[in-house]
């Protein structure tokens, strides 16, 4: 069977998947200096945001990736005062970030601002966070950013960027994460979308050699669902600079005040357990 | 950009989402008593059955959904003897099940006998396990083969079902669960497949609901990935006989011997932890 263009549809050929969601209609298309930007209205997942032809967030599930994506790492650092978001244009990370009282300053160094325009239009929900004194939006390239960033400045790095092909290409490297690890005060940490754990093992084997390569001293894998993503599961990658396990501060007084929809101190725990094929394929 | 015939696409029009493999070729299709099965052989997938247009079983990923629907129940039991898999006629579930030495017996109850030959010629590996001694293969329904089981004579039923629509809706309501619990012995379990905790938590809700009162004492949910179905996120509902926490029995050296590619400890842990939206939906 097939599908018309009532549907958007993601097909990627290198893993032979797709998906696809029922349509409104677009309502928004436009070229910047950078890619393509489409915002669709779709009919049960609210908005969606393509970039590039490449599903990037919807209003129904991007809370699975935007909670999964800074939680984890927030709370598994002792202290967590600097953070910069790369990439993340949509803000919904920023939001999630900002939720932690400890954060004192968090950067979101996104290389488009058109996609951040269209995020406070269609998504503004993901953008309430914006006006916190503690954020500071900056438009511009990550990787120039990161390299003139002040060393030891920084607590945490979230790479929060698009596949890494393309403009992205250049965050998944060891070039990049010698900056990152640079900027990064003692017992700091990066944490970067890493793709699906089922089609993309070989990426993520790749980066955690390039993270080791770079002089991180420890990497772990983290997993959730994201819905809207090839296979429809996700992954994080955490880089220590410090060897040493997790902090691990889910105390409950202070989780209770996260308003999230998907994490909680059992669902932190939940995604640092490596199924077996992970565990063998990482060596670990 | 819409899909061709190249593609093979399970749309769900009430989600509105849609799942698409690409295909090599279609290399077998047949209307059974029951039911439209084909059979496709798949770009990177290895082989794809489909049953009434929806996809079941993949060679590729089939693993997540055999061994989460089989060992986080075996292991949350403190003796499980006596199993019976209702449907699960690819007997990949079956396999998964034997792999349990404490297991005595173990009857697979599936309505299309034609599912059990095809798996057999296009997923052998699913099938390796059907001449074990301890297995039973009948073919019937499974309604009336529970309506008729011994009272107290099965210590875990496994519902391996397709969705609750057509011949597999009766396995989903109060009627079918008071015949499973009747057949239980105290002690004794029920885990059934229970679709996307994203897409279907009305649906989970109900099945909770449906299995108290037909006087199971507890429930829980389970959740873990699997790609080609709906969202690629998926759950398993657990309904206990008698109150009381689960027995997780994670011994190292008995789940050495498993060799399973996704299953270990952690992930048993893992996937019973509750997101927070299904606790709120729940009321957990």
């Amino acid at each position: 069977m097939s599908l018309d263009n009532t549907w958007f549809t993601e097909p990627m050929d290198k893993t032979g998947t797709a998906f696809s969601l029922k349509l409104g209609e677009r309502v928004h298309a436009e070229q910047t200096p950078y890619q393509k930007i489409e915002i669709y209205r779709t009919e049960t997942f609210g908005h969606l945001m393509v970039i590039d032809g490449c599903t990037m967030v919807s209003t129904r599930d991007n809370f699975l990736y935007h909670e999964m994506m800074s939680h984890p790492a927030l709370y598994s650092h002792p202290n967590p005062r600097d953070v910069v978001v790369v990439g993340g244009g949509d803000c919904g990370t920023l939001r999630e970030v900002l939720k932690h009282g400890e954060v004192q300053h968090a950067t979101q160094v996104e290389i488009d601002e058109r996609v951040t325009r269209l995020a406070e239009q269609y998504f503004p929900e993901l953008c309430v966070a914006n006006g916190d004194p503690r954020a500071t939006l900056f438009f511009g390239d990550g990787i120039a950013w990161m390299k003139e960033a002040a060393p030891e400045s920084l607590d945490l790095i979230i790479i929060d960027s698009t596949d890494p092909v393309g403009p992205a290409e250049g965050l998944f490297g060891k070039k990049f994460y010698v900056d990152c690890l640079k900027a990064l005060r003692p017992g700091g940490m990066l944490v970067q979308q890493s793709e699906s754990p089922l089609l993309h093992i070989d990426l993520i084997v790749e980066m955690h050699k390039a993270m080791h390569d770079a002089g991180f001293a420890q990497t772990r894998l983290l997993h959730f669902p994201q819905v809207i993503y090839p296979s429809g599961w996700w992954s994080g990658s955490i880089a220590q600079k410090t060897a040493g396990p997790l902090a691990e501060r889910l105390d409950p007084a202070t989780l209770q005040t996260l308003d999230t929809q998907y994490y909680n101190a059992e669902i932190h725990r939940a995604a640092f357990a490596v199924p077996n094929f992970v565990k063998r394929a990482l060596g670990v």
